[in-house]
């Protein structure tokens, strides 16, 4: 049986910051929108990536990959979905859309993996050793 | 047997424009630093991204990834390479690594993949419409 | 008598992407926030850039400054505000301020001056050649 | 008597990533470029940033201003010049040209006004601290 998972919104701009010469989103900027899909997913699921590196958890991005479906353009609003795929070992893979807002038609998917670590970088078992962030993280997940 | 692909090299330093507050290279600019990759291989090859466009073809990127191995920092200098795994119907893959010009420590790895079109966005297989083109691109991956 | 200025206000939460090594706000990217303050001042107002593109009408940036009064920082959420400083021949001058949006904070205020052009980028006196737009846009200035 | 102010020379090439859907590079990217040409003439003069910071002085941007003169566009091989104005208390000044590097052609002059700190962004009159670090911010100016 699948397990489905929540997802978390939020939503961007595209801005002339945004875009490039060929008139349309510059392809890399997605990539830094998916930083706020993670940013807001963890925020809202009441476990804010503050409090994570205050209880001396990381999570530094190990691989990143992303399918370009269609091009936005000046002014759209987008909508970047997130969520959580997987939290196995010190590994944390992180899901990720951008729509238009208004038509729901899809620019982007891709995903963000995560090393789970402590300050100095070494992989952390957070099942193990932080039980209640582990907990917290997987409710992001499935709540 | 492999056949061996011709790397084309170029450098960036990283100033604190490419950090974040982690104090290391943000993680989504080692893509963008792909493009610098990207558009000096053509360049030092003969055949500018500039030029294939006055030729009628574009190469919008329909995919990238990227692996994180270790993180650069604040003025660091990065060698970029480049290389073109494969010319395929409408298809080009291409591949980077990012590495400590000095210590040739590796940053990242990566690839791009584009479509060939017009500027339309259709597809069209350059071997067949643009043969001197195709031979062009060809020869960016082989000599 | 000093004429009032409207503003208009948007938000912008500071992301990695956002900071530097000095784990900061990178201070260039207040500028890019400035344009999110500005686009959104128009759409408040009625006159959506896009639409004063439709009406061909350009406003390139010739000029910008900004003041560094204390650092943002990670997740900080920041109100932009935007406002009309004056309207005069082929000139805006618009004027900004980026807040802490819970403390109030002062982070930096700053100003972006534009031409008022053609698409030929030929400065236009907007109150003699398009007297609706003029007013259009002194009503952002003033309501 | 006027003294003329040593310039130090940088580099870098146009890529889409500066460039916006008004099909030229976006404003705000220049004021990145200046940091290249400050990185750069520090480097040059012998007296690099990361060997400031290790001296315990940091420079702070609290102001800068840019004037848009033309257009840069995709491509563009853009020569950075930067110089240090003046040095007062604890305040250094440097100004910046953007200059198409085959043509010499201006795009942008700007400055950035820095103050001179302890790493707690304490003002400190490095003439009087650190006379060594003044002689050579002194001959970054002058030589």
């Amino acid at each position: 049986m699948e397990r489905r998972h929540k997802k978390y919104y939020s939503r961007v701009r595209a801005i002339f910051a945004d875009t490039d010469a060929m008139q349309v989103v510059y392809h890399v900027n997605y990539i830094k929108w998916f930083e706020i899909g993670r940013n807001e997913m963890l925020r809202q699921s009441g476990y804010p990536y503050t409090e994570m590196v205050d209880d001396g958890i990381w999570m530094p991005v190990v691989e990143v990959g992303c399918e370009y479906k269609s091009p936005a353009i000046y002014d759209d609003l987008i909508e970047i979905s997130a969520w959580i795929e997987y939290v196995k070992g010190a590994v944390v893979m992180i899901g990720y859309e951008c729509r238009n807002e208004e038509t729901g038609k899809l620019y982007v998917k891709g995903f963000t993996k995560h090393g789970i670590t402590d300050p100095d970088l070494k992989p952390i078992n957070l099942k193990k050793v932080y039980p209640k962030a582990y907990e917290k993280l997987m409710a992001v997940m499935e709540k």
